[in-house]
């Protein structure tokens, strides 16, 4: 199908690395890429109304089929409206098919060529799920982008790998044919482990059938860094340059730095928001925590020259004491910073890319942004709960 | 001292009944009355911002020197400017001396002419207090209206309650002693249990010192609604009509009609924010729990008509839903929800004030809003975690 506006415009390939940048067009709104997706996996940016999420110039929202299948039920959230109006979002909207739930969160009791069965993590009920009815749910919620179902397991053997690619490139096929709705853009996901060769073949393979998107699932799975963004680079090299490319799961700031320097145009992650909740606030010098005692007087904000609504208006030592008190106030506090951080640099990324000094750009980052092993280990830890294979 | 603009002018009183309408001048903005003010305990109430607080039409807010005194310390406060720059709140405001909190939070070690001796309900610790430090506590801290330090035990015999009426009343003239800023208002607080003639003693001696404004302290601890509103009356029958009254802990929609029918101008009470939490939403026919799986499909907002941004852009569905998962966004959306509704509750008494029509809107309020049995216990179940006596 042709349109007239294509889904996605490349604007800029910075000419010593791979980093690009481009917009997406989507029936609710323009998206400027890179661009890093806030999630809302039960329908709600944690802490954040709507008009807030908006107010940090966020344009896309990532959400989760399998949350909002198990609560409220996709019936229950078509019958309002879809999910934009369940929410009350109006920019765009990216939903993941569930894939990565099904193996990280749920109980799995069977995989087989014709879907998964599993039990629910909420309250042990037991469900069957097919690739075909991920799509039927996603047309139901009504993003603007939808994902295939994938077969996630976490590091396994090339054997293991190998048969969760093959499987999911068959349930690639089985999604597109499933589509109805001609209004939302289905993006595949590449899978193949640890393996420069099933990365390859699982690229080569989902391209040969021109989604108008492409996803890399299944890394920073508890492998190294190195390992991670060497699969990405491997990945995006194969990658047809005039579509978007996402790397699922992953948004940390050294990581969408790192991403946009291998290829990547689009980036999720509940870790920006997930630590904020913890107290930990991003810095140009890279994570601090808020509970530090060094903070319990600190009468200047987190980060002084910070534009965000709690820096223009909190103390490090209102924020401290807020989370010493473990007041609610704190956690949107925090989720407000951490967010416009990310926006913000996302933001400058983009400038970077557009002025041809990404390079520039993403070497002072590094030099400054450090982040801790044991902040690495962290992130690793909450991404996949309880480790499993296949 | 006298002023050009006096604390307290009194607008309007209603023929029919006690109610009356008025307006306290402070140093941070006038306040129309009957007022009830939100209660932030610990320098923040529950889930809002400053902006958020305001934008609701509140006028002037609670915090407790209890709470702040013990984290992050009074000293902290201080540094930083005061309690108002701390939490970035610029209307007027109100802090309790810490008497009601020593006697139902703190564990009490021992109560002398001289002081409380008590350990913090935190972490054990033990503390000192007397009514002159309560003073220079809140002093420090800078709030527009100031308490005395009043002895609060819960229902007790009439030799108790006497005692420590007398020691509320000496206290008092200790916290005037006290008073350095003269730009603070320090009300009194009449005590006395449930013992008619014990209130009138209480209210004569207090206002024969005559204090700014004049608070009620220890209603609403267990004894029936009708024994707290005799209470009231007999209390505001003695008060002088130029001074503000303040009926403190309390402020359900039911509690504040009567209260107002009853003469009184200022109410406080944790309660329309803590049932927020909990799901319990006011409706102008009472309260609903937005837990009940009748909401869970109900595409109308909570009350329909209601101009409050919950009811503006959601489904009881969505609040339904995002309660179900324990989302953050739930507390917010209710808290909004239920000071929106007592505000306006509030206005709306006022008008009907200065109208001359305040029985007829306390008759039909009374008529449509039913507090259940199991509601009003629920009240004075969290008013009082621990039962104590002298």
């Amino acid at each position: 199908m042709k349109e007239s506006v294509p889904h996605f415009y490349l604007s800029k390939t910075c000419p010593q690395s791979k980093a690009r940048a481009g917009e997406l067009s989507t029936p609710h709104g323009r998206v400027l890429t890179p661009v890093f997706l806030p999630v809302g996996s039960q329908g709600t940016v944690k802490t954040l109304t709507p008009a807030e999420i908006k107010g940090l110039g966020i344009a896309m929202i990532l959400a989760n089929t399998y949350h909002l299948y198990l609560r409220p039920g996709i019936k229950v959230i078509e019958q309002i409206g879809g999910l934009h109006k369940f929410m009350g979002w109006e920019g765009a909207m990216l939903t993941d098919s569930g894939g990565y739930q099904l193996f990280s969160l749920a109980s799995l009791r069977r995989v087989s060529d014709e879907g998964v069965l599993f039990r629910s993590h909420i309250d042990g009920s037991e469900h069957f799920i097919t690739p075909e009815m991920t799509v039927q749910f996603q047309e139901s919620l009504g993003a603007d982008v939808i994902m295939v179902l994938d077969e996630c397991p976490a590091l396994g053997s090339l054997a293991q790998m190998q048969s969760a690619m093959t499987r999911t490139h068959h349930w690639a096929e089985r999604c597109r044919q499933a589509q109805r709705r001609r209004d939302q853009k289905l993006y595949a996901i590449v899978q193949g482990g640890v393996f420069p060769e099933l990365r390859r073949q699982s690229a080569e393979y989902l391209t040969s059938l021109d989604f108008p998107g492409y996803a890399i699932g299944g890394l920073s799975l508890g492998e190294p860094k190195e390992v991670t963004f060497s699969m990405v680079a491997e990945t995006t090299a194969l990658l047809p340059a005039d579509k978007p490319r996402y790397l699922m799961g992953m948004g940390s700031p050294e990581d969408v730095v790192e991403g946009v320097a291998q290829g990547i145009d689009i980036f999720d992650s509940a870790l920006p928001t997930r630590v904020a909740r913890n107290g930990a606030l991003f810095t140009p010098a890279g994570r601090v925590n808020i509970g530090n005692a060094a903070y319990a007087r600190m009468a200047q904000s987190v980060v002084p020259d910070c534009n965000c609504y709690t820096c223009r208006n909190f103390s490090a030592a209102y924020l401290h004491h807020l989370f010493n008190c473990s007041e609610l106030l704190a956690y949107w506090l925090a989720t407000i910073h951490n967010l416009s951080f990310i926006t913000n640099l996302m933001r400058e990324i983009r400038e970077a890319v557009m002025a041809g000094t990404f390079p520039a750009f993403r070497d002072k980052f590094q030099a400054n942004y450090q982040a801790t092993d044991e902040q690495v280990r962290l992130n690793q830890k909450n991404k996949w709960p309880k480790s499993r294979r296949l």
